[in-house]
């Protein structure tokens, strides 16, 4: 993730301005804008822009002339009251903008959300950097048995290495071949005068899906935290986790009232279905229930034990 | 649209207030944030809060580290750019949220654009302001005979006096029994304790459409642009033109660049179609075309006419 | 609700007709095509079309190049799967278009779901119906002294009597000065050939928010369930729960897996917070929890104590 | 794109079925439905689904009981005119489903359209086919010159042979030692009970992005044209153009109307600016304009000059 001194520069730059607004700020925010949180090995997260407040979500829930209560207490109660009730609309009121170094396959995972803008850097107009991910060696999970889309145990010794060694060697000599291709260096430079250069629509198909990518991606507050709740959950990909993990850090700093409302509501928040919801009364009426009497099939039992802390 | 006393204390209060951030600042919009700007006798628009500038849409064309070029000349070329030639994504990285007091049959016009954020007050949680709109004397068009959604020559005299006192009339009436029948006033204190009132969300369907409402309404550029080519045109309604003709001045002070790129290349512009476009062509080579040759419908001329200022 | 002859003739015409296809055919949902389906006083539901069935959603789910497994039993296990956590594409795969007459107050409330396709009669264009919602007596409701947005008991006697005349009056008279306004009939003929009429696009701002429109809407299958499950809520208001409960035979009737997996995980399903679930766990372990030493507002509390039955 | 025989039977048992309607019919598209329309060497379009017709678009306009005006002469006079005027609600009421396979760098640009409903072939939960697109000898353009994202000449010889060779070997030795990390064969079968496999989800990162994917892809018919009218354009990269070009085909047979308003007012259509036409009206009124006395920047000259045909 190493930013080039030009780049440091400019960020430094940017986070050392202050000009004064008469707009809403988050102060807890403010010292964070633009500097990269580091994701992975060469990815990052980096908030640009935002829009908004915890007294915005209730300003616009009120629709009033001025900004909310005075008192704040009232304030975390409103927005309590809407995130429990799933009052949505105003937590559309506030908007966020990142700039997100990622690796493609985590990127096509990401964009399947389609309530965000997006600028991401054009391979048919720029050359690629020289970046990959590999995972650290604790990462390196196999095939779960259990379940399709899951992960097992880590794989250990000869066989990690040579997975490594595989991802490693064949994402470089994609990228060298890539270059060559090209025949222009990684800042676009021509290489070889005496001949010409596949098309960069073209050439970047050489690529391998771990390549990093980067994008402006703005979204607003609802939309966000139901992407959050989604990527942050213990059963979405640990390479898409670990974005938003560091991105809840920013809402956190952000909207702390909304924060802690998705934090008790949300995150850790179990749908239960009729049929559920009537076997826990029947157990809390002293009830000895089980799956065959229960009406469930062997799956929802599962997750009914899960729920409530018996499995 | 006088707020009251409270509520220009709110906003004063707002407006004077001033905070330092690291975010971008669009200078000659801070000035106008908050203040109502009148519209119609009752309704007003208003600038809550915005997200970026010019700098923000060049930055994320670019996806880029710092704030755009130093040269301010190739930021407005490359908006242009953008703008000529329908790249949107970057202008959908900015963002406005305004307050609008507007007819009730107006916002039902409006709320058709379906990609904007929108929080409206309720009339099933409180009670709706004594405020109707009745148009300007001179504004009181009648229907067009030649046109089944336009308007024709003002009203004059006794007709335009019975329409307005109509209008007002049964603005008025139904909003006093739909007071009378919430037994409650505008504030929402009970009137008369014998009796109950009949359920906001049910007396609220007795008012006219042009009782005002309210909402804050948020949008990203990109979208507010087409938002305005469409309600700032000459075939929009008065009553919604004159909102969009409000906020375009916003939109002025906000992102200069974008404004001028989009009043060159979006308000005036025209979209000619391949046959029009074959008879500008002959028409240059010196041929004198009739309607009948032209292989065009005699609507379609007439269109081509008014493009070429020949109508 | 009567439709005239006319328009009988153009349905019985429409249902009628059988054409061969090769695509998916929902068999219980062809003879409820075009049939409207009375709702409130002059209201209606009708399907005009639909696309997808069951199979679609497991067909796309599976990105299977044939009409998903012989055995619908794996069908059925798959859909619940779906439903139950939420993977919500598949479901976006099935669309349907309604016809659909409702007062403009319930259409104004219906609108704010934005993930439809809609086209509404244009008062702009035309002239309205002499059509206004009149609630029946036992759905006149006072207001909620609880909940600010909920009815209470009903109003009785002389209220109630006095309220329903006040309705019908008002709606009644804004209608024929309306009608005189734009100088015209219901079918759009000159009335008095010596004046000129209001502009239709001014003249409808004199109608009272009971007044009747229509609309084509158009929406795919997840979004419609979404907007069933807030709207065939019993929280929401009674004018638009009957339309959303007209709906839902639709739905039953188009796709009966998809119906039952959402009538089971999601009609009757209670979001339980972490602190809630807490709760559960520490009752089903048999210690006695009250309010005070809970960590839930007396609120929150109420509501757990809804779900499980207690309250 | 040789589909199995398994798969061929799934396609031709529901191409040959056929189950009476009541709904529209578009009777050129019937004998399409499900047929593989080949794309670049392994990729095809079919369509699996479709709602509607061009009858559908006017009545949805007119929020007519029936289908549409006897008289086709006036569905077409009323559909041309709501494309001239980009009245798009209309064709928002058709709606059609794709099934289609591309290589994952095309799927990329392809996803940033929004508007569409999406389910992709999963490399979390399923093994990927061992197929990747090469271009054709004559497709294999070099780097523009002149355009930043354009493509200029075609390699020839011993260049071009060397890039096809790269591009062929390295895709596949990525592909074999992606299947070697699963230690599954491509039906998902275990090859070497001995080890491990790496998880699906992390494995597929080795893949090149010319590696096909699939999906299942819904729209309505005012997106896909927009989709269409950039994606056929001669600006768009020869890879998506081809598949835009098949999807033109199957919307000819299905709302052979609404394609020809297409191909007349948005295909071979030109926006001017007011600037420019101010240019064309002098020169029809005689004056020899010249770029220098233009006003217009070299760039919008050298567009306005190919626009009328003299570049």
């Amino acid at each position: 993730m190493p930013l080039t001194a030009d780049q440091m520069a400019e960020v430094a730059e940017a986070a050392a301005s202050r000009t004064p607004t008469a707009r809403p700020v988050a102060a807890a925010l403010e010292p964070m804008l633009f500097q990269p949180i580091p994701v992975l090995d060469h990815g990052f997260v980096r908030v640009i822009d935002y829009m908004g407040d915890d007294a915005a979500v209730v300003q616009s829930a009120r629709v009033s002339y001025g900004r909310g209560t005075k008192a704040a207490n009232e304030d975390r109660g409103l927005i309590r009251y809407l995130m429990r009730h799933r009052h949505s609309t105003p937590f559309e009121m506030c908007e966020i903008k990142y700039h997100i170094k990622l690796p493609i396959f985590i990127a096509r995972q990401w964009i399947r959300h389609r309530t965000a803008n997006v600028n991401e850097y054009s391979a048919r107009y720029s050359v690629m950097d020289r970046e990959f991910y590999i995972p650290a060696p604790d990462k390196l999970a196999a095939q779960s048995s259990m379940n399709r889309q899951g992960r097992g145990d880590t794989l250990q010794g000869e066989e990690a290495a040579r997975v490594l060694q595989l991802l490693r060697d064949d994402a470089t000599r994609c990228y060298d071949h890539y270059i060559d291709m090209l025949n222009e260096d990684e800042q676009g430079a021509p290489l070889d005068a005496e001949r010409s250069g596949l098309a960069r629509e073209l050439a970047r198909m050489n690529l391998t899906l771990n390549t990093y990518t980067q994008w402006y991606w703005k979204i607003d507050l609802h939309n966000l935290l139901h992407f959050l709740s989604l990527r942050a959950d213990a059963h979405a990909q640990y390479e898409i986790r670990v974005y938003a993990q560091a991105m809840l850090e920013t809402v956190k700093a952000w909207v702390p009232l909304s924060y802690e409302a998705f934090a008790d509501y949300r995150m850790g928040a179990v749908t239960m279905s009729a049929q559920m919801m009537g076997i826990v009364k029947r157990m809390l009426a002293g009830e000895d229930v089980q799956q065959p009497t229960s009406g469930l099939s062997k799956r929802e039992w599962r997750e009914l034990m899960e729920a409530i802390g018996r499995a």
